[in-house]
């Protein structure tokens, strides 16, 4: 039996993956998912009986950790925003839990298999360099913000831990995921989703940067395909490159809003309303404008998603596979 | 009175740089050194009236640290080959103690500014990539050692919290430095010194690479002038670039060895014999051939050393100004 562990199960991209991984094991080749998470799971995952839920923060659980998994996939963390505003949450949650975590796998002695979320804001502009138009796996981080940084740190750490040989890990720098269900969250990037999952809503949604901004973008979907077939990878497909980008599409706040009026119609446009925040634009101006992801595509055959258009749609099959078409696509003309 | 803090005041450089700040300190400009060792401080050091002496572990020093000084030279490291076979050494030593000393200078609240000794171990060959002939400012950081990784995790942090305004961080890419006078220490670059200092005292000295070996080398005098100069850079200076390479000469273990029977004679260069050392040399395998040091030379205007010669003839001055000519220049024909 496969043992395999994920930290921050609860979150978005971490239930999706949880499901993505139990719908995937075949009878022959039973899991045992060990999710982690600060708050409750989900009753579907907490009712799978392949499933051990484990509440709490990771700090606390050097014990589970070195408890012997096959594969580990670490997304537990502090987001963005909420790291610039406390930075002693950032060191405990992003940088603490994930040496608990790291060497806990060491002690375990059984070379896991790892997969980092680490992310684009290890990129930042290079005073040097300028920072380039399209980030590419092998761009030079800057990072200007402590939950960049921290991520950055992670990767190092992750990569020599693995050249040691307590783990065999990997990092995949994740794009910005949208279209995310729910409410808005700490993430500085959070309005990236918001200016489309309020006005399917028919709610009214506040852009906190100007059209031209210019970012790479994911789906849950391609983020959970990717997590997952990193983790596949062989080392002799990554050789020792250990930390990538993930597949991304390119927009622009004015691209996704010209998607948002060919999907769901000028009136759901209107609902978008131009407000500047500049605590948030001074964080995304820092970010990536554009990625490329070479290693995921030519070596390790990710397919990514289609387009921006194809992102929303995703979302909008997503709300009425789980029935939640009256109230998350009431703005869809 | 300017309060200036030196980590690892006892080592070679520490104590190098801790004479130099007392020599230059101005009667009308006094200073208070804090020299903190595991180890006692050489005699002249301690006995200096300027000069308060704390002998112990940085990671027990938090109270210290967050007593408002005005500068801060952080040099105390465990060093590269002892961190490959102890990995909890490097991660107390490198990683821990250098946290410490930063929330402890984020507590004082007096944002002060700091000078990190990072090392070109940061550097290693990148596969996407292979390493570049020459390692620059901006050349993408892929360190295949524990102390390299730390190091760069230590760059990374210092960047934050000076980003975030708790200090005011640079980071010093340290070549290494040859002649160390005394005995061969436990880092992987410890033969460097060796092949020059052991026949210049008339004794046999093993060379565990080959002649090809090529690496960047700096004298202790250029060291300490580096890292007083980059304390003294202005944050516009540095704008944002806040790790450099320091000052080198590239060199090649043959080039160092017509240097030495140019200033020693035949016989000198006889005491050298080649016994390969497979751990020793793989860690050297993975170390930069050559660096570049633009914002140092160009922005920032340090020197350097003008020669591999002059590096040997400013060991052979520091010997014989410390009246150890008898037994450490033994060799010199």
């Amino acid at each position: 039996m496969s043992r395999v562990l994920i930290t921050g199960a609860g979150g978005f991209v971490g239930a999706r993956l949880a499901r993505h991984l139990l719908k995937q094991a075949r009878p022959d080749a039973p899991i045992q998912l060990t999710l982690t998470d600060q708050f409750a799971l989900p009753p579907d995952l907490q009712n799978d009986a392949r499933v051990v839920a484990v509440q709490g923060a990771l700090v606390d659980q050097a014990a589970l950790f070195s408890s012997g998994f096959d594969q580990v996939y670490h997304l537990a963390s502090a987001v963005s925003g909420e790291c610039e505003i406390d930075f002693e949450l950032g060191l405990r949650s992003n940088l603490d839990s994930t040496r608990v975590l790291l060497e806990g796998l060491r002690k375990a002695g059984n070379r896991p298999r790892l997969v980092f979320s680490s992310s684009i804001a290890v990129y930042g502009p290079d005073p040097g360099l300028a920072m380039p138009a399209v980030v590419a796996d092998d761009s030079l981080p800057a990072p200007q913000t402590s939950y960049g940084t921290h991520k950055l740190m992670c990767e190092y750490f992750i990569a020599d831990y693995t050249r040691k040989g307590y783990l065999d890990g990997r990092s995949a720098r994740l794009m910005t995921v949208v279209v995310r269900p729910g409410k808005p969250n700490g993430a500085a990037s959070s309005f990236f989703s918001g200016i489309i999952r309020e006005p399917l809503a028919g709610q009214e949604a506040v852009c906190p940067v100007d059209l031209t901004v210019a970012h790479p973008v994911a789906s849950p979907q391609s983020t959970v395909l990717s997590l997952s077939a990193l983790m596949q990878a062989s080392r002799e497909q990554l050789k020792r490159r250990l930390a990538i980008n993930l597949p991304a599409v390119n927009v622009t706040v004015a691209h996704m809003l010209d998607t948002l009026e060919k999907v769901a119609g000028k009136k759901a446009l209107s609902l978008v309303r131009f407000e500047r925040d500049e605590r948030i634009a001074a964080i995304v101006a820092n970010w990536p404008r554009a990625a490329s992801s070479d290693t995921a595509h030519h070596t390790l055959k990710m397919v990514g998603d289609a387009s921006f258009e194809a992102i929303v749609q995703q979302y909008i099959d997503d709300m009425r596979q789980s029935g939640l078409s009256d109230t998350a696509l009431k703005g869809l003309a």
